[in-house]
């Protein structure tokens, strides 16, 4: 019996020119470009799989994906071969071969994320495209305690857009952290995994919290109200990135 | 006696799409821009003094700059008004009314700036316009060692490439670090002045000492020797920045 190998990349893109993971019609996408270079070197047209979706203008320092191949081109050569092909926004940064039965979606454990906001006047000339912009000074030490409200496990219906179908709206969050640099705050969480757009519609949250327009200790009421239209709005997608993915 | 007021600007530019700062013939340039949004605002055709030159592709976070007017707007709302004319890649972050004399060029005391290298087998989707990229693992700590030979007061004609005609070679050097986090390498240095190319010669030689093609001890031979082929090369542009200027 043939076996195809299975090969897992490791991949860190800038999403700023793309219209998000997913392949579509008439948009320009991280996965078709992927495909179209693993086409290019190894002559089969494949598809791969990610460990999920990522929006138009969303980053990955870790982004991961898997896809079978008879490739000769060992695993560890792959990175190199790829990037030869690639736009300098998309590197594939590792190539391990997995077992057959790996699936980059559904064989993950969680996921690490990162959202950045920059906190001053004026809007900044490096961090733009990589960052939330909000001119007035928050207090982040309001936020650090809100933030608190989201580790363990909870449902999660009030910080998710609809247009997923999922089975479970329960995630379990591990670490939530806020930091601040200057002007840069950022914020990292890792949990078993995120509904569609909950990091972005957390942060939106925190956002008001730190503007003083809801308390800290909204967040565990708005937890419980599971209702949507009661929590922030959802941060904008520029200053969202996939840090890590976990197996 | 009218008297035109004379306003000082701190400005924050992403130099990747400008030929530098210093007006040009046929190219776009960061001082024919301010030069513009500034005649926009105030109706007047104004020549701005910089506190120096910044190549092609170098950028700044506190370029200073000084240009007389007969404006009413306030300097306190001079920023807002030429941010909303200037492109997103360079902003003005501060305006202060100075004295008639201050020149942004000759009343410099000193001068901060930064080099990134990013130190990894792929160059970074993030970085690549703000670092040089080195693959190989570069020795930081011989680095360290290296560059505290800077420091103090020398004849830097060793470290100085040619096209600027000046009195005199000797500089001083206040500070000089260099930090590693992650894959990425921080260089930073202040002093009283800095040659032409000065900073960018500084750390190719570095980079060479790093990679073990010249020991640490060889920056004293070199500032002695005064000889510019003696020492490495010039590191790219776009890993520089100028960070502030001292008045």
């Amino acid at each position: 019996v043939l076996k195809l190998k299975n090969f897992k990349l490791t991949i860190e893109y800038n999403g700023t020119n793309y219209h998000g993971w997913q392949r579509q019609h008439n948009s320009i996408t991280i996965q078709e470009i992927i495909e179209n270079a693993i086409e290019n070197i190894t002559g089969e047209q494949v598809i791969i799989t990610g460990s999920g979706r990522t929006d138009k203008g969303v980053h990955a320092t870790g982004q991961a994906a898997n896809f079978y191949s008879n490739t000769k081109i060992s695993a560890a050569k792959i990175p190199h071969a790829l990037n030869s092909k690639l736009p300098k926004d998309i590197v594939v940064t590792d190539c391990q071969e997995v077992e057959q039965s790996f699936h980059a979606r559904y064989s993950a454990k969680g996921k690490e994320y990162s959202y950045q906001i920059y906190n001053n006047t004026f809007n900044s000339p490096f961090l733009r495209e990589f960052s939330w912009h909000i001119l007035h000074p928050l207090d982040v030490k309001t936020m650090e305690e809100a933030c608190k409200f989201f580790l363990g496990t909870h449902d999660f219906s009030a910080f998710k857009s609809s247009g997923s179908s999922i089975k479970t709206t329960v995630r379990t969050i591990y670490t939530f952290d806020i930091s601040k640099e200057k002007n840069l705050i950022r914020i990292t969480t890792s949990g078993n995994g995120y509904l569609y757009n909950m990091v972005r519609i957390m942060v939106g949250t925190l956002v008001e919290i730190g503007q003083g327009k809801m308390s800290s200790e909204n967040i565990k009421k708005l937890l419980l109200s599971k209702d949507r239209s009661l929590s922030g709005i959802t941060a904008p997608a520029q200053g969202l990135c996939l840090e890590k993915v976990f197996y």
